[in-house]
C-alpha cells in the first residue's frame, strides 16, 4: 500500500497492493495504522456508504459544516469515476483549488479527503459502485453543497454538460463565493 | 438497517436499507453505532479486506488465536456466496455448531462474526467480490484453519466436492478435534 500526499498536501492518494492467485485476488483495502502514519493524526471512521450510479451521474459537490464536518476515504469497487476534492477551508492558501483523481475498479486507487473539503465525483463507465468511509455521522439538515459547474472552481468533469445528470438538489447548489458571503465564518 | 441475532446469538445478521433513485442507489453499508447497540459493547475495526473469487472457490475455514483473534463484519458487493461462521469457543454450549447465511450483491446482507469463530465462504455465482472488516491485524504466523469438510462440523456447502477449489493451504487444514487436542487451552 502506497500513500502519497497530493498537490494540496492534506489530500492523500492511496494505492493498495493486490495479491493475485488462481482463486482471484486479495487486497487490504483499508489500513487504519498506515493512513494515520501518513496523516500524522488519528482518524476514526464510524460509517461506510456505498452508491451505484450510471454513466454521466455526477454526485456533489457536498460537505457538512462543523461540528458535522467529515473526512472521507473514497474508492471505486467497479467502474470508473473522476473524483474531485475542493479546498474550502477559509484562510487556506489553496482555498478554491481542487485535487482530481481517476478512481476505478481496475486501478483500485483511493483518495483521502480531509474535513474542510467539498467532495464530488462523475461516473465515466456504464455503471460504477462507489464506496467510502466517513468519520462523522450524516446530518441531513447540515448537508451543504456547491454547484459542480461553479466557474470559479474551473473543474473539468470530462463529459459534456448534456451527458451529465445530477439530483434535483445538486442542480440547484449555490456557487462557492455566494456560500462564502452567506456564511463567511463557518466554513 | 435491521440487525438480528442468529441461532448462535453472538452472530448478527445485518440488512441495510437501500435508497433507490434515478441515479442508481445509495445505502449505509456500516454504522458503528448501530452495530455496537446490538452487540452491547464497542468494536473498533482497523482493517478492511476485499477479495475476488470465481465460482466454486471456497476460502476458509480461518481464524487467528488470541491475542490475534479477529471479529469480522463480512459482506458481498457483487455475486453470491454461502457464508459460514463456526463456533470454536471452548466451553461454549454451541461449540462446533455453525451459522450459515446467503450473502449477495442483491440482498446486501452482512454477517457479524465474533472472535472465537472460524469463518469461511463458498462462491455460488460466476464471480463474487467479498469485502470485510476486522478488528485486529493480520498475523500470518498465527493464521489458523479447520478443514471445510470436517465431518464433525457437518456443513452443507451446496456444491459438489468436484466443483470446489481451495488454496493449497486450505486443502490441508486439520480437523477441528485434532486442532482442539493439539492446543486445548488456546482456542
Ligand atoms: C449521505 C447519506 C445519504 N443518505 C440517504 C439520503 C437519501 O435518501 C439518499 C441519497 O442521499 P444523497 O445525499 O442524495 O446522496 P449522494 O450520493 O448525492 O451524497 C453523497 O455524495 C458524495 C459526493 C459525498 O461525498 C457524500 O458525503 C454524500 O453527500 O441516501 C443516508 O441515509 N445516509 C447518508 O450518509
Ligand atoms: C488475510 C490477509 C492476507 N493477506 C495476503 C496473504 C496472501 O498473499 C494473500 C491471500 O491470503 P489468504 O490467507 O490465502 O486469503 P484468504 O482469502 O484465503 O483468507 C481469508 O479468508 C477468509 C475466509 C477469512 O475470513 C479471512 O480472515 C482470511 O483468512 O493476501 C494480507 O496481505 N493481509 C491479510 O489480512
Amino acid at each position: 500500500m502506497k500513500l502519497t500526499r497530493q498537490a494540496i498536501k492534506d489530500v492523500i492518494l492511496i494505492e493498495p497492493a493486490v495479491h493475485g492467485d488462481e482463486r482471484g485476488y486479495f487486497f487490504e483495502s483499508f489500513r487504519k495504522d498506515k493512513l494515520e502514519d501518513t496523516l500524522g493524526h488519528e482518524v476514526s471512521f464510524t460509517q461506510d456508504n456505498e452508491s451505484l450510479s450510471s454513466r454521466g451521474v455526477l454526485r456533489g459537490l457536498h460537505y457538512q459544516l462543523p461540528p458535522y464536518a467529515q473526512s472521507k476515504l473514497v474508492r471505486v469497487i467497479s467502474g470508473e469515476v473522476i473524483d474531485v476534492a475542493v479546498d474550502i477551508r477559509l484562510g487556506s492558501p489553496t482555498f478554491g483549488q481542487h485535487v482530481k483523481a481517476r478512481l476505478s475498479g481496475e486501478n483500485k486507487h483511493q483518495l483521502f479527503v480531509p474535513r474542510g473539503f467539498a467532495h464530488g465525483f462523475i461516473v465515466l463507465s456504464e455503471q460504477a459502485i462507489f464506496a467510502y468511509k466517513v468519520d462523522n455521522g450524516y446530518a441531513p439538515e447540515h448537508d451543504c453543497g456547491i454547484h459542480f459547474n461553479d466557474a470559479a472552481l474551473g473543474i473539468d468533469w470530462q463529459l459534456d454538460n448534456a451527458e451529465i445528470s445530477t439530483s434535483g438538489k445538486d442542480a440547484e447548489q449555490p456557487m462557492l463565493l455566494t456560500r462564502q458571503q452567506t456564511a463567511p465564518d463557518t466554513l
